[in-house]
């Protein structure tokens, strides 16, 4: 496994460039991450590029033995370029265009952008394209349109593209109607120019989510852009990536950004929410079955563990990237976290820490080029985050719990049960998968339901939490909710509209236990399925909770209201139907996780506790300890 | 009475019309409400109208007994519309235009706006006007300006004519200028053209109250520009009217709007606070002095009992419409409440609701053509709204307790004690009331204040409840507070500014009672009035807290905060020297309704306990019990 | 001493000219504040004056003995001129123009703007320059950019004159890019046009502190361009100064402003933060170590107290003006507090306590017109507190305990304690002092960080609280916080970034008692420096809370936490080491104060209980009992 650091050589004295180098191997670090920022050191006017100090600072960590990832410097165009064409930057929902002088508050759908970006590319890539020292390229940083609101830019240019976006998904103008069901307001196109960006409070869902879809697709296209430039410029052993951010709450589809990039990465940054930062290493593992890079983590010691580490090695990473070295002593990022004082000068316990780690024999055991598929498939769907992008207040005041916030839910009951995942997204096959979890699908097409509907049929396992299959790819409500696979789930739901709910939490009773649930609850009769468990209170009290029902070959596991406890309780069943190992629950935070290439069994104590002083059964059979006081990864060979 | 239901064709297949129809005379809905929102299904581009569609539904609704409510489609202006004249959308306060897209969103004062709106609503006229189905046509949708803002628009059209209306109202700028007192920051206009709409947040309180008047003014002549082409085109026995919202929070003029419609109407969705749906009904009785419709009100069956509908009918509707039936799956209100699901099947819980509420005999007596005036005004003053209206941060901090909640608050006491009221607004003459209710009438000309003292000099009951009259017509403070006023009072007030309260309650002494009194109290010295209750907390502890002052033939009881337990106190007083009826309270949420036509009084249970087990004696002097755990609405003849 | 009132003759009938000023002089007033808001009173058209009504209302006032201040009324254009040129509006970060129509929301930047402010300022100045009634001139009103966000101003002209002022300050590009740490996001400029104010939400440290610096000096360019057209005008003995206010919060010098005036003053309202009106006179006073103007002080009754009053004479007050006597009855200020109501009768409690305060014989001694050095300097950075005006959101998500909440609690201490101090700014020279008190001095240049070691090493007795220097001048981060006064400390600091504290509340020992300390704490390691108290929790625990150091001839204590117990500790100890006596602390809001002038002790009971009942010893040896609950102000000679 690598282990590296972002570096900005353009805002470090070259005087201090090889004491930093030294520190770096002195902390056990090899990679740099570099010049993702730098455009205006590389080109301070138009066409004026000044390369002497790269190429000084490029050789000389080649020389220590650095391996390089070069950053395209897109996601700051420089004053002389916002300066002659404003025009670049993304305009705000309100119709007001962003100020420069920040970061990523360019539009991506701009043509004027997007050549100078291309352009700036194309110039690195020649340059540097086969110089020993890089390994990979990152293209421009963190995509993901401005920060703190919704990825969007309501400009000239991104209102035209969307335009011929809508033209390419509906053909024509009656079937974009009916699906965006703009005869309700009398909002009928009756030309194409009529149609706008969702600027408007109360714009329809169908248009919020053509939008993200749009956005998530028009920064796929820069991506693409970029890497038309590069690829054929750089060596063949050079891979082209992107580091994304906002995985889960922005509706940017990057599964689908994998599609046309060598390699997949993320910045992942320490989450106290337990389970949140695995579920992502897994949806970058399952996007190309291959390992995938941590772009940045953070650099603080007080929170970071080897079981976060480990996490990141477990579930696939190919090498880890801490954020940063050391900074800029002003600008916007001057107080954020680094490896080193503003002089330069490491902090010891990092430098311990890195040593550590990097001593370990788990870090040093050679990383798999690709991955099985697991055997389980963990649904995420962009679809139900993008529902929640909506302006409008009237619905954004009733959804009382996000959707990323139920699938996390889930996905922590699987990490305490050592049920490893693939995450996979609607259109993902289900083939080779022997049990499907799906948390919370309120979106989902009638194409996605018959998938679902034959790996049952098939024999699979199906472990579905609410809600499920309220609307189609348009938004629209089916009829009924859930009504396409009400055979296979075996009961019938009744509309039940998302009220604001009378208390805060509701309860259902599973054999003599109480159980805690989120407040949204499915109101349903069932049909074929048995109830295991039916809410003690609030507007379903006396309804059914948990269900199983065999349909076809399989079977499916159903909780009608997102709830830890009845999701341990069908988790347990699904697995144990689908031949799948889980183990006993050791704590609130304490995951098991199988490793996907299938060589052993990883245990992370993310607690602040020891696991028991008397030890623990792990799933070889072997009993283990953990320092009490101490985070620990271990690996336990079978 | 009639049932009925909005129901949206244009968005429902033309094969599930039939079916829709059946379902709803099986609910025993027989009055349909149409076509507010359906502009581009009737012209789905300039002048090219397809009426085929609507022909057919209103023929078969026609056919099978229905009688329809037309409604003009101009709240939603279509794409082809606003895309060509973008200059009709509201501008916000803020002089950003708004996005196409949502409804309500185009501006009233905007000439060419207007000019579509009244040839869409000519055209529907002219062929409609002589269909037997119709009974009546609404105008528009809900006009109050942009939701969820204060009524506003800040366009060029808006800033012209709001001169235009200030050159009638005030005559000459230096009248404006002492009336609005821009003197005192240089703000001295010495051109018209000077003057804006409120868009400072500093603006003065005169160009406030004015701006609203103004847009109240401005709906009321987009009413009125309808009104004149529906009008000559249609039947007699149609009437033509608009349905309100908003009520009573955002300065519209109900009444006023009313002198120019056939009848009036209102959407009356439940609201939690007691009271507050019945003073929305005795408002717009009293606009005519004629039966009312509800033009929506809710579908949902938990929340909706009898006694809720059972006081439409006994305030005086003479029909209720439910919004509504079903929904488009999609767009902004697809997850709003309707009777059926979004495949149009019914609720049987609102099925059988409704069945039982047509099935009681008092939904089927005849409804009036007029009511008679109540014995007691209350009085409901749109100017006390609009004070609060105002963009000034120092000024909202200030307000404590809305001037309606206040106002609910005497409503409360009242409909308690059974006494019934027409509401009336300033300008309505007193003549034929014995006793006045004047709950934190803040605002008040002289001319109003003379009008009071008449009616009390003449031997009228005045029931008054801080705080009164410390402003005229255009904002301006009266040297001391309530001083028009003071000899009939029979105390002087100090002048009291609306400091934060320094606590959250205040209390009065009343005989041995501790009572309860909201944070704001005026602060007042007794000349000729009886001292009966007194302040023991608070900046006015020791002061008259309630009080009663004979002056002429008349008699006025006045609470100096407003407080339930002092209302109560002086209420029933009043209606004893008044020889009004009123009676024991049977509860917090129990209402007692003397029936505006006089035939008999109305007892409702809006509680969730049933009225007590034993009999409770009503005013005929017989016992009744309502059911245990029910609400209920009974009418009890004499 | 002098009492006053503000008084706005231009919005009062003159009928009742003569009756209000007699009923000031009933009250003890005999000073007048006017015209500071009445330039359409004058200038009703362009060029059109009126002045006979103010020549009228001078006379009256001269006749009946009352001296007169003159405001300038740039502080309202009227609508002629905004009309004219609405050009002159401040435009707000978000690039939209403010509408005219409240106050201070012209842009002083903009030299239209300015000509026409000269020209009034001149004819004003022209016309009662000699008029022996008048006394001095006031310019504008609160000169402090528009209210309720920060000072600012994105106009073309403020973007103009803030890339002049960049040249003065930083010379050449290179030299502004360093400074600003351009070159991390690529916003390096190649150009001065391509600069602009802090729009953008990531805008860097170093723009945003010079635009605060640019917009003070702009402020002080607008008070200059005033004075210079009055001064040369009017009689020598007439003093032209300005009112100031949003003292510490803003980012205004107002020491550098009070270098241009002939007297400086301030709007002092009550504050129930204890000391925090006692701070500000300090800066005033020591401004320019002469008697200052409270230009504005409540009217309210309530809170306002003897001790109150006693506190602005003892600072250095030499004339107080009551805001105000009386108000419009409408416009926006027409509830703001007042002496009379609406109708100009004076509230008897208003009179009576002016009657006592003028009564007293200390508001009948002489004022001095110098006042000498203290002995213990206070620092206020303004440069500081325009560390908090950044837009950033991650910045201010940071910053838990604002700067100026930290500097009035070690003033807190101070007062208690009896040491009365000068404030200073960086740039103050430190001789004269014994002691310098440097309260979370975080932005420090290595320049005054000289100026501190000097004093020190010369014998100075240096009370430092955290944090200190963590900043230079241009927002960079020294490599190490505090690295340049290190050996002068006697501590070495840890990089600490204010991360979100873990709890509210921090601990340290010190001897047996345990401390409350604020969240944020300075992690230090102790070089030459001896501990006194260390932390018992939080990320520093066991590391050194409060330390003394010998540096030079002199000494530090210094508390690495914003803490009153650590304070007074300390304070005690710098105290006696300089030789500065202090005394028992007698109550959380009862403060001592040695008069500048040298002539005697005061002490001021602003909390609701009596000074205990058997006597306290104060300074001079005496007893004292204050009676209970009452605040009192005495005056003790030694």
């Amino acid at each position: 496994m690598l282990f590296g650091t972002s570096y900005y050589p353009e805002i470090t004295p070259e005087s201090e460039w090889k004491q930093d180098l030294l520190n770096m191997r002195e902390a056990c670090l090899d990679t740099l991450r570099i010049l993702e920022f730098a455009w205006s050191a590389i080109e301070p006017r138009e066409g004026e590029y000044q390369f002497d100090w790269l190429d000084r600072f490029i050789d000389l960590s080649h020389s220590l033995g650095f391996k390089i990832i070069m950053g395209t410097p897109t996601a700051t165009p420089p004053p002389w370029l916002t300066t002659q064409y404003p025009e670049i930057m993304v305009v705000g929902r309100d119709g007001q265009p962003y100020t420069p002088g920040g970061r990523r508050d360019a539009d991506v759908c701009h043509e004027i952008y997007q050549h100078y970006s291309v352009q700036i590319a194309t110039v690195l890539a020649e340059r540097y394209g086969k110089h020993p020292a890089i390994i990979g390229w990152q293209i421009d940083n963190e995509l993901m349109g401005p920060e703190g609101v919704p990825p969007e830019s309501h400009s000239p240019s991104a209102k035209f593209q969307f335009r011929q976006y809508l033209k390419r998904v509906h053909g024509d103008l009656g079937t974009l109607n009916q699906r965006w069901g703009t005869r309700f307001w009398s909002q009928e196109y009756s030309d194409w120019g009529e149609i706008s960006t969702p600027q408007n409070k109360r714009s329809t869902m169908g248009q919020v989510l053509d939008h993200s879809r749009f956005f998530s697709e028009r920064i796929r296209h820069f991506i693409q852009l970029q890497y038309d430039a590069i690829r054929p410029r750089v060596e063949k052993s050079h891979w082209v990536s992107t580091n994304s951010t906002g995985v889960f709450n922005r509706g940017m589809d990057h599964q689908d950004w994998a599609s046309i990039l060598d390699t997949v990465g993320w910045d992942s940054y320490f989450s106290t929410f337990f389970g949140s930062n695995a579920l992502g290493h897994d949806l970058f593992r399952s996007a190309k079955h291959q390992p995938f890079w941590v772009f940045e983590t953070n650099s603080l010691p007080e929170p970071i563990t080897p079981a976060f580490w480990g996490e990141m090695l477990a579930h696939g990473a190919q090498g880890i990237i801490i954020w940063h070295w050391r900074n800029h002593p002003a600008n916007a990022e001057n107080e954020t976290q680094t490896f080193c004082d503003w002089g330069g000068t490491p902090d010891p316990r990092r430098v311990r820490f890195m040593q550590d780690i990097a001593a370990r024999a788990e870090f040093k055991s050679p990383i798999p080029s690709t991955f099985p598929r697991a055997k389980v498939a963990f649904l995420y769907c962009p679809d139900c985050t993008r529902t929640a992008l909506t302006p409008d207040p009237y619905i954004l005041k009733r959804d009382e719990v996000p959707y990323v916030s139920r699938m996390q839910k889930v996905y922590q009951v699987l990490a305490r049960l050592g049920v490893a995942v693939d995450v996979i997204q609607p259109g993902t096959g289900l083939e080779g998968y022997e049990m499907l979890v799906m948390p919370s699908a309120q979106l989902l097409s009638e194409e996605q339901g018959e998938r679902i509907r034959e790996f049952v049929g098939q024999g699979g396992t199906l472990l579905g939490v609410a809600k499920t299959m309220h609307k189609d790819e348009w938004g629209h409500n089916y009829n009924t909710p859930g009504a396409p696979l009400a055979d296979v789930l075996g009961f019938e739901m009744i509309r039940n509209r998302t009220l604001p709910s009378t208390s805060d939490s509701l309860h259902a009773k599973l054999g003599d236990q109480i159980i805690e649930c989120l407040p949204f609850v499915e109101t349903v009769t069932a049909i074929t399925a048995e109830v295991e468990a039916s809410f003690t209170d609030g507007i379903a009290a006396g309804c059914p909770a948990a269900l199983s029902n065999a349909y076809g070959k399989g079977k499916v596991y159903y909780a009608t209201a997102c709830s830890e406890g009845l999701v341990d309780h069908l988790a347990r069943k699904a697995a144990q139907r689908a031949n799948i190992d889980c183990y006993e629950t050791l704590g609130e935070r304490i995951a098991i996780f199988p490793a996907p290439q299938g060589d052993g069994t990883w245990l992370f104590n993310h607690s602040s506790s020891p696991i028991n002083e008397h030890g623990v059964k792990v799933p070889a059979g072997e009993y283990i300890k953990l320092a009490p006081k101490e985070m620990n990864a271990l690996k336990i060979n079978k």
